[in-house]
């Protein structure tokens, strides 16, 4: 009788790239994405904390009681740090607003932050080890999921619930300093907890994963610190992560340093409210709209232009509710060209849905579907009264290459999104908070600054 | 654009099947098998709660705080819920000797137990309805497991674990009166959370998937009762636990009764501290050396035939530690034959595996594999000295059709386990109380007598 043998060789030496990242080792843009994604992750944060499921959860998580850890959005009373990773993390990705890596392809940045951030809070970690701990949940995440890409995804798990989880655990392990050997364990723990499936898109649950991975990943991180025994090579063992979770296996793709520099880079941030599909669309009608100045009544017709697949995610043609705006192509681009302020939750609301001068707007759209053009990609005409005839062309799978640029308008959002809950005085003092993030002694100011 | 029809027959068929199964209404044996698996968990739980991993997951708990809502085995210092299943869930399924189901394959008892009882503390429940939850629980598991097999088991995924979740939401759902549509919601919290690979064999990590599905399990259930919101057909929806999980579905299978009315008549008992497919080749030991009074040294040779695939599973020739004797079918044979008390788990322990006199008995054992056997069955044929030659044969597939006698064997296992932690008088009361389950005002008073 044989056992097979503990190889391991895909884990460590994905733990071995990952753990040593400094955030002070790679281009200027590194600390600069890290900020940016830590202040969109707030703003999404703070604008979701008094949403109904969110009361529901914390309600449940206030039952259980606990030690005053962690703080949590929207409540002055602080959790456990399980409970509080879990609360915040499904409070980020409640409003789907927050940022978008096209390799998951989800959203690495919400379980990593919520894990982390309560982590540090216990730990008193400052806030260049939050830093470093993201930037190796982030690039963990993403080389994960290149392991077991397409086959997982299109499996239907939800990548941001399972892999999100495995992103956290290695944040955390890197935030209290395991070594590779408890950074294993706690990837081992962490892969045989980690669940989520994408059926669910369209319920709170969807936004349930993202806190239970933080939640998740936190826990394998703290319960391997003990000494809790686990596999050294969950991720590529016989019947491992990756065997039960994908038909996909592709270990170079995850060991090998992205083209980049960092996955981090390829970070993508959402502009608008609404489903990442329709962004590229409203990026030309905006810019349309700015670039020309002309009124909604002038406009005789439009034509926008997006990938075929649109038609299963955002193409509704006569939305009625704001949830249903948010899926469909005409509406948001009808909102964009009337100057409606799409980066406001509160534009997808039923009322546009139902407003006579908008919907006029919609009447004029149509929408031509293609293979040719990516999922992210959009090119809008329109034509006027007079005449005169504008196009665009936008794809939002591409990341900004003005990252100062990108800076400010991530600032813009935080501000649209919390000025309203905190004030402009108290949302200008974190948004400091976050650029001064590198040099604070204790992380622990920048949840404190939420309340 | 048309989105896919939330069916949810299958999930809705199932919740008003096991629903409504009252203990009181099946045959006298109902009670008495629900009274036998309490037993049973029981013991093996209190044998088990000081051992290191408990220690560990305990600390890591404790660590959090929390309302003293339910009792844990092993401490005295009561948790809240969530923490209470999460731990005392790993406990019971710690020492691998709780009972079996083959239709999982697994343990379907441990996550149910651990979850109701934490919960029907916090809710005051009664003997009574602990067992209707236990039942509803039970039959819940076997038949989502015959929704999925053989594919789910076969692929990775460790059904303790992840359909574990599923049966200890119903459970709990039962417990507190959800109704048919929040039953359902549970399932899904439960079937999107719900994780555990076989990789994981070996390590602490599969029992901590019991308590992770009792966990699971009953946060599924109290999240739905206040609301939060989730798919009701998340078992057979597109993208769903099914189809995510396993390359079968069998839904005639899981929705018909089972010939034996119940999946619970079909609840096997370990009574010995070793690999379940041990099992067999010990009763037959044990019988035979009984029945005829040898004496180790008057044995010539022994032979014993099990089934091909033991070879991969506990076919360990000379193990030099107790771990490895478990997993040894010449080692646990020479113990049954030796008069040894195999129920009790300290037996298989590094002295016993280096013991000359037990070592000398397994020399005259020889072990043949064949595909004719089942894997729970073992036959053995013992030839003396003297010329005398004795033959047996056991299937521990098959539930012991005398029920009484059963019950008799699971108390005995239990007085083994449990008399030299608590004292017989105490663990007397124990037994007694399990014994007027039914009568029981409150439930709470079971666990409390574990302390």
């Amino acid at each position: 009788m044989k056992r097979l043998a503990a190889d391991g060789a895909i884990t460590r030496t994905l733990v071995d790239k990952v753990m040593v990242l400094r955030w002070q080792d790679g281009s200027p843009d590194l600390p600069l994405l890290i900020k940016q994604s830590l202040l969109d992750w707030l703003g999404v944060s703070i604008a979701a904390a008094s949403d109904p499921p969110v009361l529901v959860l914390r309600e449940e998580l206030e039952e259980q009681g606990g030690h005053p850890q962690a703080f949590v959005f929207g409540s002055p009373k602080r959790l456990p740090t399980q409970q509080a990773a879990l609360l915040n993390g499904t409070i980020s990705h409640l409003l789907d607003y927050d940022d978008v890596n096209l390799t998951l392809p989800g959203h690495c940045t919400a379980p990593i932050l919520a894990a982390v951030l309560a982590l540090a809070e216990r730990e008193g970690a400052n806030g260049s080890e939050v830093m470093n701990a993201f930037l190796t949940g982030y690039e963990t995440t993403c080389r994960i999921a290149l392991l077991v890409a397409p086959g997982h995804y299109t499996r239907g798990f939800h990548a941001t619930a399972t892999i999100g989880s495995l992103g956290a655990a290695a944040a955390c392990a890197r935030l209290i300093g395991l070594d590779r050997a408890a950074t294993a364990r706690a990837l081992g723990i962490a892969a045989t907890r980690t669940a989520g499936l994408k059926a669910m898109f369209g319920t709170s649950c969807k936004a349930l994963h993202a806190g239970a991975a933080a939640a998740t990943g936190l826990f394998a991180a703290t319960l391997a610190r003990r000494g809790f025994d686990s596999r050294e090579d969950a991720l590529e063992c016989a019947q491992g992560f990756a065997a039960t979770h994908s038909s996909d296996f592709n270990s170079d793709a995850a060991l090998r340093d992205p083209d980049a520099g960092y996955h981090l880079f390829n970070n993508l941030f959402k502009f608008h409210a609404a489903c990442y599909e329709t962004q590229a669309a409203m990026e030309c009608g905006h810019r349309l709209r700015r670039a020309h100045g002309f009124l909604p009544e002038e406009i005789r017709a439009v034509r926008v232009r997006a990938n075929s697949h649109c038609n299963e995610i955002c193409n509704i043609e006569e939305p009625r509710t704001g949830m249903e705006m948010k899926f469909s192509l005409r509406a948001t681009t009808a909102l964009s060209l009337a100057g409606m302020e799409t980066s406001r939750p509160a534009v997808f609301c039923d009322a546009n849905a139902q407003s006579p001068a908008l919907n006029a707007i919609r009447g004029k759209v149509a929408v031509e579907l293609s293979p040719d053009l990516a999922l992210t990609e959009s090119e809008m005409e329109v034509q006027l009264h007079d005449g005169r005839d504008f196009g665009a062309r936008q794809d939002c799978g591409i990341p900004m290459k003005d990252r100062e640029e990108q800076g400010r308008r991530v600032a813009e959002k935080f501000h649209c999104l919390v000025d309203p809950v905190l004030g402009r005085s108290r949302s200008g003092q974190l948004a400091s908070l976050v650029d001064r993030l590198e040099a604070l002694p204790s992380a622990s100011v920048i949840m404190g600054a939420c309340m």
